[in-house]
């Protein structure tokens, strides 16, 4: 198990691996992969995993957090329990952090950002009313998909205005339910990565789901969810 | 810095530094230190902190979580800053998770935990509004003393029916604002230990804080708040 690089088209991926861990210049050891020689786990292990919330009108952004346990990596199963009573999905659009850092200006808010990778904010919805058990909905183990890897090219990524769609496939069907550009969010990626870093140290790998305004989606066991983000690919899990 | 074990009267500690973490049989390193040697910091590095909510009259017990950033020892500052708008502290008793572990039946509660130790669970108090900003009040930097250690013998200290007081020194006067029994808490140690882990995978090290029936009393800034368990010692900070 290791970190690695990856470069290229989406047909053509080479994976390099690095010798220490990821947010510094990579020392590689040589070793480089195919596509089919190796199997991703989650692009990171994050202390703190932020929701940036829809905005409630209140003038204000607000967050919940998710536990470091909940996270799985691309084609890992999500597995539902019977204590969630369903499960629903919503594809988001994630910042992982590239440093320590506390109290960032909205402005300078990608010095703080190593990357941008996927997080499906899997939640119980027999659990999710509002102010009730929002938190213990959206913590059960395997509810936090990330991948498939972390983007740092958050330019050519066009971060802030891109389309995050959200589809499932069930049988033979595909459908298309959530589809929606980072764009439409209330707060800008600045005004978010201020507003947390003003609350909590942020540490290398720690993540912010930066909560597009879509509805929740239900799953049902067999189905297979994948979110799709232009340039960042595709992450894709099946239930259980 | 390093872990060590504690033994003796108040007046009489021995810490005896060990090699490795505290969660198997320790391998003391030989060094021996009296209290004055040394600098307690918190007693563990928790990837969760889960706050048992109170009773909130739906059957149910629910909880929040604490991000390990608002973690400091015994003797830190509390720091508020001016987002948090005020803040108040509530004392509890925290259980300390001693073993990877997940779907522990109520009845085994005691074999997933490796001891108690005391935990004030600082919130902002103008944004603690419920169903709102709960988890972002809770979360700022310092607001999650613990300590001063972790006591292993939970027989002795009978921690289903011990008192947590709560008191507040400003200037020459101090006032005791919590005093409460572990045994008005409406679940079980048990009840509590089986909900959180069927939800989520507990690690050695996470922290559960059981979640006093107690109203939360403000501080400023000046004062020096102590949080006691008796057998568990004090737990003491000034806040900034």
């Amino acid at each position: 198990m290791s970190f690695s690089t990856v470069d290229g088209e989406e047909q053509n991926l080479t994976f390099r691996a690095i010798a220490g861990h990821p947010f510094e210049e990579p020392e590689y050891t040589g070793k480089e992969f195919r596509p089919d020689e190796v199997k991703l786990l989650a692009p990171m292990l994050p202390s703190k995993i932020v929701l940036i919330e829809d905005n409630h009108g209140d003038g204000e952004p607000n967050f919940l957090l998710k536990p470091p346990t909940a996270v799985i990596g691309p084609g890992a199963p999500i597995r539902i329990p019977a204590a969630a009573m369903g499960a629903a999905f919503e594809g988001q659009l994630a910042l992982v952090i590239g440093k320590p850092c506390k109290d960032v200006a909205a402005a300078d808010w990608r010095s703080a950002v190593f990357g941008a990778t996927i997080l499906n904010d899997v939640s119980a919805v027999g659990l999710d009313t509002p102010g009730e058990q929002a938190v213990r909905a959206r913590a059960f183990d395997t509810f936090c998909p990330v991948g498939p890897w972390i983007d740092t090219d958050l330019e050519s990524l066009n971060v802030e205005d891109t389309e995050v769609i959200g589809h499932v496939t069930r049988g033979e069907e595909k459908t298309t339910y959530e589809e929606a550009s980072t764009s439409s969010i209330v707060w800008s990626f600045g005004e978010m990565i201020e507003y947390v870093s003003h609350t909590m140290t942020l540490l290398p790998g720690d993540i912010i789901a930066t909560g597009l305004p879509v509805k929740q989606h239900q799953l049902a066991a067999g189905d297979t969810v994948t979110i799709e983000v232009e340039g960042l690919g595709q992450l894709r899990n099946r239930v259980l």
